[in-house]
């Protein structure tokens, strides 16, 4: 993939704080994977199952660790963190399109917002009034940011996200196309037939360098706020109940949904399709393997799991009727038990007699 | 959280028919947990495990059971029913915020459509022909509503809400941001190698009083309706497929998917991350567990469940290998109780030799 | 449901390629379910278990194959497909609505986009620098076509799409709305105590014929192209990571989350709720049931299946106890062979002795 702006070897050495080994004025002009990589591209080397592709690579350089350098003869950035080294370059290649200062004209702002000079709002965003709208910002195309809405430095929408009323969205944080953020907490009280809505009148504070994935829905507060720290990365069609709070720099992959009133550590990493019910507390460093259920509190840091892996139909049909069956096992070995527990008082008996 | 419309005590036990126990003119300007309540505020006691804040909020009042009252010296509401009589005190302190009447000029309605006088349609709305939006209605920036929608009065559609064409909402329903309503069923028939869509011609038609949280999806009917009955709620990235009805007063929680043509009852509770098969019926008060699967009718009231919590990686490796072991398990004891049999008969007959 | 445009029964037999057995020139206005036809409709026959209300319906015309054919004295088209047929039927009665060609005066289109006359750019759209629009395209209220995004002839935008830049929409593909086609994907390196983004600056590829659901989200990849080939038809909140490959016809459920760089066959049928891990690779024509959990590669054709039906609660809890004790179950059977092996050898000896 061709790199917006291109860099030499040697800057992207300065850049990623990695050891130069080869040509300072190399220019790299693009990405690729090993098996893709084009000439003029840097590859890089992070899972050694992929060691034979560097022999074959059509990359001009490769990122890996020292200890991989001698596979190659390619020009390298040689880094103990060859991923992350990797990420600093493409950031540099690829940096996060900015689009200029401008308030598009088909943009609708309340003259009771502020709105920097120096943030982008695209074409049909709504802004509504009280909100504040700080430096180098940009509010994509169709984006609704709600009154009294905080938008810190740097902070990006993508298009089509909405902030309601009152949320707070840190430095640098990026959050992607169809995410609704602040909506009402799921909260009634049931009376005679019916419900009655509680209104949901908390907050959802979300921190900086927080990256949300498309069409995530984290829901304000019931009466305090929910709160999203620092450095907290959610993936795709996420659902974060009312009052939860999210430790910072945790990592939750899609479509898991966090029950309300839940808190969840600092340095966490919960898989895909997990679901967490209400009001536990999970502690730094857990990791939750995708489809799975957590049902209570989790103080110790560790791996926590309740997922089964598919079978041939047919076998697990047969391990679900053993499953289910359990019971009347179980009645069979304690009635074997019994018989050999008699027989043996019996010969005891007899064997005295 | 400070209140959008302050009310004195007396007022608000006259609004929410509980018993007065303290002065009538004291003024409630916000509501606050028990913990988290300031000057001014009300909280409310409804989980005897928080009994013990009593003594130490910093609230004006509290709304309790009468059976509470003894626990604290502050100006009370008494209700049988605290947690609903905090919802209709909070819900006049916070009432939901009803624009001003008025079609925002950068909204395209098309001259077939009918908009009351009295609805509020917000910027960049789209309505199309033929489409009737009632008194007190409220279409938030950004939302479409197709050709031949209905909206009766009251209905409220926060930002970014779609409803295709045809589809119904009833008086008072709420509709979140990021809803889609009435996209075509997922309905093909196969042909050849590939398949050919079923053309989904029903609509969706949805209760009064009904609420709808952000990014679900309910899909409109093949031929027939999806219907939504009154004072139903749905929590935030729940499916509805085509062609399923939910009946009156039902609660469903999030992320959870309800396949086509499934009927579930009245004042069911459906947990969230459930899922539905289709062409399945369930009775009135069925609860469901959260993250459990539904293959069959349930015609009785009752709790229903199929998921599984969490264990220790290790653990549950080893759970795991036990139950796809189960067969060979099953066999020993089988292999047990045949020989206990022969022994026992071989008993028996030396016995009798 | 009344017809958008009707057609004789000999007209719809000549469509579909279905015998007629009845009166060409009887007019078809509509469409109707056995039980919910009127006069004027055609209904089905596909299911044997409404064989019985072939006598009832008051439908006009049938569409059934020859051998139910005895059962109904009803006007009909006879075929050996007769859901296929009656797709055939139902997308002529019922056509696709294509807006008129024109770009709404509201719609914001860069001067750098191409765009077909023969398009169709509804209200609040935005077209970014670069993007390609064929003929027949038709753009729904309020989408967003990022830049360089290509949309070939007949593809079909519903309201509030977004695509990010440089994705590209295959001919005659449908995206229901509040999709967000090319969000970035999930990847992180580890630093320190936080993460750093990998710039995602592949695309996603979309074929011809597709259907995308409500909702879904597809990423784009990391490096090389999510790919999602012809024909593929995904339900409502789908998650497709970061460079997944998603075959030819197969068609996916909804509520099913992909994890990235899982490759999926072709005409695959997936469940809903149903989840893969990454790096996985499916084979063609496999079949997964819904709510399973796919962790390995599937090579071969099939169904496979983790999901477990719920129970009465209870029952169930008394099941998860025995499946958490299956250990100690397990240790009884061998402790029981144990003894009997003793009590044989014991019995040999004392024979022999």
């Amino acid at each position: 993939m061709r790199a917006v702006n291109p860099f030499t070897l040697g800057e992207l050495a300065h850049i990623s704080g990695a050891e130069l080994a080869g040509p300072a004025n190399l220019l790299i002009e693009g990405v690729g994977t090993l098996q893709g990589a084009e000439s003029g591209d840097v590859t890089f080397l992070t899972n050694p199952l992929y060691r034979d592709q560097l022999s074959t690579t059509r990359a001009s350089a490769v990122i890996l660790s020292p200890a991989e350098h001698r596979g190659t003869s390619l020009p390298c950035l040689l880094s103990a963190n060859p991923y992350a080294c990797y990420a600093q370059v493409a950031q540099h290649l690829f940096p996060l399109p900015r689009p200029l200062p401008e308030i598009h004209p088909t943009a609708v702002i309340h003259p009771g917002a502020q709105v920097s000079l120096r943030a982008s709002i695209g074409p049909h965003v709504v802004v509504e009034d009280g909100a504040q709208i700080g430096d180098e910002v940009t509010v994509g195309a169709g984006s609704f940011v709600g009154a009294r809405v905080s938008l810190e430095k740097g902070a990006f929408l993508h298009p089509r996200v909405t902030i309601y009323s009152g949320c707070q969205i840190g430095a640098n944080t990026i959050i992607h196309s169809g995410c609704v953020i602040g909506a009402d907490g799921f909260g009634m009280a049931p009376q005679g037939e019916g419900w009655l809505k509680i209104p949901q009148v908390g907050r959802v504070i979300i921190g900086k360098d927080v990256e949300i994935g498309a069409n995530t829905t984290i829901d304000r507060g019931a009466i305090d706020d929910t709160i999203i720290e620092d450095g907290v990365k959610l993936d795709n069609l996420i659902q974060i109940a009312h009052n939860c709070r999210i430790g910072a720099h945790t990592v939750i992959a899609g479509c898991t949904g966090i029950s309300g009133s839940t808190r969840i550590g600092r340095h966490c990493r919960i898989g895909g399709g997990v679901g967490m019910v209400g009001h536990v507390e999970i502690g730094d460093r857990v990791t939750v393997s995708g489809f799975s259920l957590i049902t209570k509190s989790i103080p110790t840091p560790g791996v926590y799991t309740s997922s089964i892996p598919s079978q041939p139909h047919r076998e697990w049909l047969q391990t679900l009727a053993h499953l289910r069956g359990l019971s009347e096992w179980i009645n069979r070995i304690k009635s074997l038990e019994n018989k050999l527990e008699n027989d043996e008082s019996h010969s005891a008996v007899s064997g005295r007699s």
